[in-house]
């Protein structure tokens, strides 16, 4: 009997991949589990670009071109023009979903075993991305009492190493929600020329900064244009996750070049989410303006009640629909599938991803957790209920004094 | 300035690549092409199927699971039984195409610079699947003499080394069209038994099998279930190339675990493009029959029109819409660029992948070229007449006696 490969063993799983069954053990025993470990969001689709799909009268689903539909590709050049991010039609190359576009330039940019330099914590899975491209992530640790910001360029620098060939960045960051400025986007930038590297950067929240915060795009740094790699996906923005449509950005036409071929190889992103992902960009802005608002309010809601939970270590994430929170506890892991397996609040639980499978350095992150605000407001409000009962009862609560103290529902 | 990758630099492409260029300034010159170079068919989607998607009431169109959708993946269990072959649901992963079936299977069975043999003539996208996977691919040369059969076990067991982790074959065989019996693939289980390799077989063309021959899947070979692994497509059989939706068959449970934990990594296949291979899955069967009977006909057309030329050699193709033809001519990509830059009847050419490409020995194939029959009968017969003239006229013909003494338009 053949045996399967080490690395097919040895995948990266999600944070929360081992929570699963016991979130399905809660469920079928009638709990009812209030999903914040994953980026799904409850935000409707545009009915508008649903109805173009609708409204298809093709005969044959063909092959669309290897790097996407013409006519889609020039329409994201006009989206891209909103954030003053001027590409033209041959920069785009449509992929399925951003987790194809990072593979893809991870397999044009990378060879095996460089390294690429990636702030810490981060998506999860780019190291299974990492993995199936045989390069390997060098993490630069952020806190959680900076709020995530990017820590100096300095610390960038010394990870540099000669197999380095990239700085990966996302923002505004999932699993943070920090968002990251122009000054120090300029900062990397720098250090990318300096080295002759690559600068990843997955934009796919760009549209969800808040505070006033304008988002600025790595596409628009200057004397950078050879060097950035933009990864993008309407799956967020239009909350079409199933379409399985992004795209990859860049200006360094020997990249384009690479990426193409590696397009061709798997003929065609999905046609149907191309018609879907069309239409968005046919639609009036007020639907982006609505979700942003949205998600604005639930930060909100999630910021709040994190700030007034004892002993709790959070900040005012800045984008994206993401948060971390430092707990006082022995193990989120622990914790997180406590949560599920032994406590309830009138019969509701919360599922949080425990925040250790987001480091790539060993011991960092066990207390702390991420948490993805894609319920409504009421729905966020009950499940940040169950949070705060749970870290009150919760037995590998380190901080006993405040636990004796508080009294259940006293807050 | 940042240089790309070596890999980037030597993706593997596609054996017509280089004539692309040719065929868009043939038809910007107002030449018609007829394009027998890629299996793309002109057949329409079950026009069910594509109702189906039309009727779609989705609000939010989520991540499917990313095994692909249970109630998919369920009908696909009756699919198969069809071809008698029983698999459960939790056997079946729903994948973006077959080319990422591929790409899952290497990954999850093979490690950097294992070995697995092919027999070639092959489709020339493995070779870009083996590059990203890092596997090394050891061809096993068929013949076009013997209508492309396997050759007997034994040429496989040559290839056996140390390194050695799988043997892939195409049934029915894109690029050759060759019918693999079943009696064929025993011989292939028992290697593999004997040397605990996994057998790969890609059976996206199972439908179009000819003359009365019965499909054997390789799912049903006694013994080999821990083996095989299937990798399969709706493209080719519901004319759906544009929908990516294939799907990973085995029984072999470490694998199927190995692939889902890839497929998680990439988070969902398209959910649009489920909708409709599920509805395939609901129709009649008189779709596959009336399709297949087509290719049965174009399949005639195609072999009954070269055998009738002079001096080439091919064979009658018992399964999917490809065949191989020897031309007596220097190059067939010399061939190939000339028909399309320097040739034309009536104002009509052919194009064709030059049969180089398809194989893994280098100087194989020069004279040889792959034809897909994805036109209808009477685009067939046109693109035919113009390979007849274009053969006798190409001023790289080697048999020159047959070339004056033919008259054109004389057969």
């Amino acid at each position: 009997m053949p045996s399967i490969s080490k690395r097919g063993e040895n995948v990266p799983m999600s944070p929360f991949r081992k929570l699963i069954p016991f979130a399905d053990k809660a469920k079928e025993a009638g709990k009812h589990v209030y999903h914040l470990n994953i980026g799904q969001p409850d935000i409707e689709t545009p009915a508008y670009a649903l109805q173009q799909v609708r409204a298809t009268n093709m005969k044959v689903l063909e092959y669309s071109p290897a790097v996407g539909l013409a006519s889609y590709r020039k329409k994201l050049t006009e989206y891209y023009r909103k954030f003053d991010i001027e590409v033209s039609a041959e920069e785009i190359i449509v992929t399925t979903g951003a987790s194809e576009a990072i593979q893809f330039a991870f397999l044009a940019c990378l060879d095996h075993q460089d390294e690429v330099i990636v702030p810490e914590p981060f998506y999860a899975n780019y190291n299974g991305f990492a993995q199936i491209a045989d390069v390997r992530i060098r993490p630069v640790t952020c806190h959680i009492e900076d709020g995530f910001t990017l820590p100096d360029t300095a610390a960038f620098e010394r990870m540099v190493t000669t197999h380095t060939k990239g700085i990966f960045i996302t923002n505004p960051n999932n699993p943070t929600g920090c968002f990251y400025s122009k000054e120090s986007m300029e900062g990397l930038a720098e250090l990318c020329r300096k080295y002759g590297l690559f600068l990843f950067v997955d934009e796919v929240y760009r549209e969800f900064c808040y505070d006033g915060n304008s988002f600025f795009s790595a596409l628009n740094l200057e004397g950078a244009e050879e060097h950035v790699i933009v990864l993008d996906s309407i799956s967020k923005r239009y909350s079409a996750c199933g379409a399985r449509v992004g795209s990859l950005v860049t200006r360094n036409k020997a990249v384009l070049e690479a990426v193409t071929r590696y397009a061709k190889l798997r003929l065609s992103p999905p046609g149907l989410g191309q018609i879907l992902a069309e239409a968005t960009l046919e639609m009036e802005e007020t639907y982006i303006d609505d979700v942003k608002a949205e998600y604005a309010r639930r930060r909100d809601v999630v910021y709040n009640r994190l700030s007034r939970m004892a002993g709790v270590v959070s900040y005012r994430p800045g984008g994206a629909f993401y948060c971390f929170a430092k707990f006082p506890i022995d193990s989120a892991e622990r914790f997180c599938r406590w949560m599920l397996e032994d406590f309830d609040l009138d019969g509701a639980t919360v599922m949080l991803s425990p925040g250790e499978g987001f480091y790539a350095t060993p011991g960092l992150g066990v207390d702390e957790v991420r948490i993805a605000y894609v319920l409504n407001e009421k729905a966020l409000h009950a499940a940040m209920d169950c949070l705060q009962a749970g870290l009150r009862a919760y037995p590998g609560r380190l901080d006993n004094v405040e636990r004796s103290t508080v009294k259940a529902g006293a807050r």
